[in-house]
């Protein structure tokens, strides 16, 4: 029988190390041991991180060292129309839908809301993933340049047995393609597969590393690192915002003039406006990566709620929000370029993500596969698009407000 | 008395909204009646995110429309070593330190604290914040380009009435300074605060505006949005990278050839060539406004462990890792440009978010004011730093390995 | 008969239009004319400017208001040998080149001269096109993203028509593939084409418009530009850094130990660190797409010497120098991603130009076509590897002494 | 006596190099010798690179190995109205300039001639240079953060001592700041000149040397690139598109809608559209620091004819243009960030520069100095803004003629 305290007294002691405690106790008693001993280190009082509702050990798979459990506050925004209205081809999502956001940044979940509303009031959004992708780009070194054009030579007349040897090691997984890109003796190859309703990292690198085997086996290629950073993973960077990673999904919306003058107590042409100032030519002259006002933060708190990576939210900020006025009314859109997610494996499975993947109706695996996440990211983006249009018109009605103020001056 | 299910039946009927309930009912049960709600209108059964530690009432500056809250599990990495032996000026942190983190990503917390476990057997990193301040970056209208130029003129001529416009909304904001931008009939002005222990966009803004207010009565500029996206928040964007937001903060440590081979399997030159090839060359290649390995995933954990805004997730990875081999040994750095955080306001009061504050042993304000958020800058660095040599590590044995393996064909 | 000064006088008066004197006269009397008019108008004496070798009827296609003629110093490097040592496939550039560089700035043809004879020392270099494609991209403008998705999907399956389309313009140019970008109501089409031996942006111009002509006609997207940016031409963006445009072509070099030692006095070591630091580290911190030291100067000089497009020295920028230290010795590199050359049309067609297209040997279309452009891409590559050696050498020779100097302190 | 055919047999026959003809030979010879040469090595008859303008000797400083000249078309544009009916005050250039430009590129000076005209029946543009400065930043190396931390105290505190010791080196330059970027054992020190009417490079590189001899005597940092990338000279670099290089100048011009409907047959909606979708949208999308349909052209045809570099068309390229509706006209602007002129040094002493630089009126130093070098930024800013609306107009032209054509269907 082993007590917390023991143990970490083993631990301070030198006698055990902090990640062994789950060689010596159940995982709940492991995790105690560590806040016993960061209570005894510091002046830290760890009694809320330890009051957890998950299982000590079926978070194991998402974390090592465990202490317990970080808490954020979790609203909802909605519900959201999305693609209800279609004559055509439609999108993953279809309904009405519900957003839960992990969020402490006050204002948030009421930004969201308010665009929601609107966006109801305007019969709802429309969304589309346009482009779908898990990527992972490793490098070799060569030579030089005669051997690198040789190897990607060699690759393009091997992807179909590429393909054969990434896609036995998984049952989902498709290769779509490989691109490659030479600099110097450094030859980068991008391969991007369908990970269908997984964001994919995982299975994607393992896929990659079976293809790298065959091409060191098979060239005289040497694999540096299964990522060279040209997939690229969790940092800005042009390739994701232009290319795209995960899915690319815009959502876009028309709202009557009378909505956004009655709800928004502005006019199209003060967001258009705005949109433009900021989003474009601020960005543009920002040198930035992301037209946007602030989609990350819905991004940030959908992904916290859904299980999604934190971390992958950079990616989420490659968005560009473009405003008009069409025939009188609002035209809003915003596209994220780079949006990964998924609705099974990763974060997905821990309980309140679960069950916050349950309020949004797409925890699991779709039908067909790859829908569900597909449906996920046209809601965050509908979501976001919300949060744009509500903080556009924020801006756009105080400077209108203001402008009134200056005539009755 | 206010039966949750009564309520949301009201909702549901549309006699409420779902963002007035706290008009009609105490926090804890205006959210058990949007879970009810929920559970009613959807598949989902929101038991484990009913099941929080935290006081609805005490969260309402940081969500609305609440249901509950999200639980990710927390682990811990450490102890770190920093700013230990300096004989000259020291940084802000100094001492051992550990860092809580909150992710699902398995392995993450485990390669944290291996690289941790090597900065400690090389005697300790260092870590400096260079340059701080948090910016806001309003966009004025003019006729054109010869008022841009008076604009400017003006702004320049009485930046010392901006400070004290803005300096009287805030009892610890300090304006530093105010940089001007001009695109066509666009003037952009960035302004620049010390905002102390605080991450400082609420306190930033609001005096911001003041300032505002002061030059659209004293030229004709007109304000369009007082974020006009140079500031800029939760985008990736080059004006970031390069002038900093928030902390600009370096952490740095040389690990001896000995630690390097037996710790990390490796040697000081596999790990600075798999650096080059894919931290520096691939992120060129790839557009990137990040030179790192994953610095992210580093700082999305501690950012979440410690109440941070996750969505600033976005800036923390503009991040340069360097490595390269000293007189034999390992030298290796990771900076950060702009590392957004603060150990008062924002989600640091939130329950767990304060016990991670004291896991760290820098909750709230420090002395003198502004040194408690130095010195976690400096710490998140150290551990994002720890993560970047455990994950180059990893890259650089296996390719070792392989090596070995072709030598033994 | 006309007088020069007689149809100056008649500009003057209002009688005629600058731009209409060709109308009047023969080209070179409409260009005196000219000159009259401007040596009235301004304190100007355009004794020079008239004395141009060209004649003015064929400098038509390449210039309007023609006044007379810039002039500009032009030197040679050389002789570089590339490709010379192959054993396998080889690259289009094969044997020993002179390189024709038109510049005003001192010191550039005497630092790529001596690059070049430090690499005749090493043995010559190789030099490979690893991607070629010449694009445009138009811009259309549809109803909104449900619409956008159904054009892209039009476009997909119908990509043989659009080649059918837009080779029927061309009697030389290849359709190599069609890329949608779609952003809210845009849809973004980057067209490929293999231009063979011209630059191509006239051919592939109109062969676009052919296929936008098609896309108008079939689908119900609206065409706003035929360049909407995403080509990109003259602007530096990353899409072409990532992707490439015309060219990308690598050349590279090892060099002997002894060769660095004697000849650029200096060591590998030093001249792979100043890479690191300043090309590599320098250029990530300024947010460049450019990682090297001054590939524009060699580009823009051999542009101008064999009648290049002059502003597309924009996109010759988009180039990374490496250097590291093998097996004792200096392997560095330099990889253009998109080098717009051609050695057919353009300003190729003028005098000084064609005469600086026969000492590289590749004026004309090549056999196969397109191996002409090839080649001169791989020269000018080899030529600005040979400007980046011989700047780092100097950078780092200094550097040595600089550091022998504190040794003898 | 020297004969061109015996000297070119001497440097065959390998008893002299190329580069060592002047020391034998007057320049002229020199230059016959070296095309003796290539003609006999190529074939290449180099009757007209021969047939130049200026003198040999004269271009000693602008070019090694000399074999004659490059000639290129030149046309004129103009007259543009600038700043003419200014009220308060005023920029550099006043009054009525013609333009001169060398180019290759069919349609180029008629498409900017066209926009000066519509800019003249707009009763002329305004411009103003809004901010201005030459940039050098070398990179130092120093052990670690620790250290970096001193040194860039140090140079804030003795930013007085090093103004002292650049400025010793010029009898023009004025140091304005100092600004220091780190990243790991890496100090990036960007020096910012006022060169007055020099481009600068070469004055400003002089000085930042002294400054770093300077530093290196009295910290512990060593100089390992008096360039380091963050100038940054030639690259396309975010820190130039935000911060600036040489000047940063605006050309802004209102045009009345009859203008612009009789004139450039479309109207001010029409251009605003495709402005936003191309020049904003699509450059966001294509991860680009230009915003603009092709400044750059302008920019290098102007640096061409007036003796400026051509290889900082790069970053003359780093230009945004604005197009909206304002009271039914047609409001447009360009904003060049990076626009590197001079009136006096380098290629502006060639002769046929020369005289380019009287036609517009801005030859040599300007009274107050650098009073004619802003003038020629915002003359060459006007110019490129009248290529923008040329360009803009003939899209939306076009596009306006196809919508007829749908409605007449």
């Amino acid at each position: 029988m082993t007590d917390p305290a023991d143990l970490a007294e083993r631990v301070r002691g030198g006698d055990l190390r902090l990640h062994e405690l789950e060689e010596h106790a159940d995982p709940e008693t492991a995790a105690a041991a560590r806040r016993h001993l960061l209570e005894t280190e510091t002046d830290a009082d760890l009694e809320t991180i330890g009051d957890f509702s998950f299982s000590a050990g079926d978070a194991d798979p998402n974390v090592e060292n465990m202490i317990g459990g970080a808490q954020l506050p979790m609203g909802v925004a909605g519900p959201i129309p999305i693609n209800e209205n279609e004559e055509g081809g439609s999108g993953a999502a279809e309904g009405e839908y519900y957003l839960p956001l992990a969020t402490s940044e006050g204002a948030l979940v009421a930004s969201v809301n308010r665009g929601c509303s609107v966006i109801r009031s305007a019969g709802g959004a429309n969304a589309r993933v346009t482009k779908s992708g898990m990527t992972r780009a490793p490098v070799f070194r060569v030579s030089g340049i005669a051997e690198a054009a040789e190897v990607v030579e060699w690759v393009e007349e091997n992807t179909e047995a590429l393909r054969e040897a990434a896609e036995e090691t998984t049952s989902h997984g498709e290769l779509l393609d490989v691109t490659p890109y030479v600099v110097g003796d450094n030859v980068f190859l991008r391969f991007r597969f369908d990970s269908k309703d997984a964001m994919g990292m995982n299975m994607v690198t393992i896929a990659t590393q079976a293809a790298c085997d065959l091409i060191e086996d098979e060239t005289t290629a040497s694999l540096v690192a299964l990522s060279g950073n040209l997939c690229s993973d969790k940092k800005p960077a042009a390739i994701n915002a232009i290319e795209g990673r995960g899915r690319s999904v815009t959502a876009d919306v028309t709202i009557p003039r009378e909505v956004v003058e009655e709800r928004l107590h502005t006019t199209p042409e003060a967001i258009a406006e705005a949109n433009t100032r900021k989003n474009l030519i601020g960005s543009a002259k920002a040198g930035a990566l992301g037209f946007n006002a602030h989609a990350a933060n819905t991004v940030a708190a959908a992904f916290l709620a859904t299980g999604q990576d934190a971390a992958q939210v950079v990616e989420g900020a490659n968005a560009i929000t473009t405003a008009e006025v069409k025939d009188g009314d609002l035209y809003a859109s915003l596209s994220i370029a780079s949006l990964e997610v998924g609705t099974v494996g990763g974060g997905t499975k821990l309980p309140t993500q679960t069950e916050a993947l349950d309020v949004v109706g797409l925890r699991g695996g779709g039908d067909p596969p790859g829908s569900n996440a597909d449906a996920l990211a046209e809601v965050i983006a509908t979501g976001a698009l919300a949060g744009e249009l509500s903080l556009l018109a924020a801006l756009a009605s105080r400077h209108l407000s203001s402008a009134h103020e200056e005539l009755g001056r």
